[in-house]
């Protein structure tokens, strides 16, 4: 115990996995970084507190794991492919072991994506984790929210709820598959990266479909009507909460870190080609249409209304 | 009060300048950027948390001025120039009023250095703001802490102790020259860009001459003999506080944002030019010789020892 600042950042700089672009990594006053030329630099910044993002008592594996998912989260909703990232750490006292155990789960989920850690630092407060994640796309394929047309077909990666429900039980009846939903996200970057240039806009669902959705919507000033009844589920969710929660939780819920996108009505044997090759349910739920905001609807074409719509960190309760 | 997250994010949007290269900014999953071909990217991550790395009870304004400044720092000290950065800032409420005042200081000095706020995030938590900056340097040209050589001259820009006499006199005798040092440090980021190609190493003092220098000579395998009489002060220092303390302020005491530099000893003229051109005062305070570690010297060459080396963030008090 007692391990300063600088021995905290020694332990973390001994561990991290380098890239050849990596001209100078964790040590300097800042990471030196070689782009390859003819890309675009994509940039997200998403942090995660203790009690807010994660249930107090998440295991440092998972919450290291979970602090880079969401961002390379933002990679993937843009078609990027991650290159770099930052980490400032936040932790209201050195522990050798948290630490450790923190580094098992970034570290493992940086390896799969070959993303380096260059660069952040280490602080004393309240647990919080904030990171940056630095990726690179062709000019001219990213994917932005601005891009949904009219006629366009509404997609969604893997299955909904899972995270929520897992939230929703964890006090109750725990559920493993979908507690572990809730702390390890799969971030869809192969699938980002795959759907660029067949994508016309895309968001990853953070705050919940409906949500997100809108903000797809409001950017390209456009409209989506959904079908509820045709949102993807797990069949760990459908065994564990009637249809008409689960419904609201794959509507609403967030942290699911799934890609829901628009693309062309035509698009669909490409989609099914993507689908095929990464092994990834991806599920047609809708179309986007004229006007603004997104409509749910039953299998009866009827409006559905759902209790709860996204998660706002600072709504009033 | 009760603004939501994404009225946050609106009333950061509406108030950020962009550059030419900035794609796409605020409001995606993640900015879209076009680096210029032919340079290297510079990455720097740093926190400031409430009661930590400033005053509990500092201004708003201060509080985002120096969340900025503290990176643009390190962009200077690697004689970078600025261009983006993204912002995580984590709050306890949603107040209007405090976020306003925060986006007056950070945007004042983004401004000044034209860099861009392109992206983060805002959470609920206790009162936290991390910031990751990105800046440009021609290949090479980049100061980095390893290129101290036996036989070159210690500098540092501007003045040293009295952000730490801010600190020091707070509660007792408040000096507004030495607690705007304090509060609004200076990033050296034109006499950084002016020293990349004169300087062989680089570091910005946060942490204390001595331990900032320390890592320089760590990196580079040399030592450093420091003239304790020769470090710069400044008059509002002098006045309030005697020698001994004073020096010991100087030598050790963090948060002056100065860059400490090391450069052949036949530099002399064109750091001159440089410091006339900036109006910077800009003093020789040392050597680099053989060994390892920093060796703090009287003007009758004794040994100087401080009470105090440097603030490390874990150590225990």
């Amino acid at each position: 115990m007692g391990a300063g600042e600088f021995d905290l950042i020694a332990r973390i700089r001994a561990r991290v996995a380098t890239r050849a672009d990596v001209v100078l990594g964790i040590g300097d006053d800042a990471a030196l970084l070689a782009p390859p030329p003819g890309r675009q630099l994509v940039v997200t910044a998403d942090t995660l507190n203790d009690g807010v993002h994660f249930p107090r008592g998440t295991s440092p594996v998972d919450i290291g794991w979970k602090a880079l998912a969401v961002n390379l989260s933002d990679l993937a909703s843009m078609g990027a492919e991650p290159a770099w990232c930052t980490l400032s750490l936040s932790l209201p006292q050195s522990d050798p072991a948290w630490i450790e155990g923190f580094l098992d789960g970034f570290l493992d989920l940086a390896g799969q994506h070959d993303i380096a850690l260059v660069g952040g630092d280490t602080t004393r407060g309240p647990l919080s984790i904030a990171v940056t994640a630095m990726g690179l796309v062709e000019p001219g394929r990213a994917l932005r929210r601005d891009g949904a047309r009219v006629g366009d077909e509404v997609w969604v990666t893997g299955t909904l709820g899972d995270a929520a429900g897992g939230l929703a039980l964890l006090d109750r009846e725990p559920v493993p598959a979908l507690r572990a939903r809730l702390d390890r996200p799969t971030p869809r970057v192969a699938a980002g990266r795959a759907l660029a240039g067949i994508a016309t806009a895309c968001v990853d669902v953070s705050d919940g479909l409906l949500a997100d959705l809108g903000h797809v919507c409001a950017r390209s000033h456009v409209a989506a009507r959904i079908d509820v009844d045709a949102l993807p589920a797990s069949a760990a969710l459908m065994e564990v909460i009637g249809e008409a929660d689960r419904i609201a939780l794959q509507a609403s819920g967030g942290d699911d870190y799934e890609l829901c996108f628009t693309a062309p009505a035509d698009a669909g044997a490409d989609i099914g080609a993507v689908s095929a090759q990464l092994g990834l349910r991806i599920t047609r739920i809708g179309r986007i249409v004229a006007g603004e905001g997104v409509h749910p609807v039953d299998a009866k074409s009827q409006p559905w209304s759902s209790p709860r719509r996204g998660y706002d960190h600072f709504a009033e309760q």
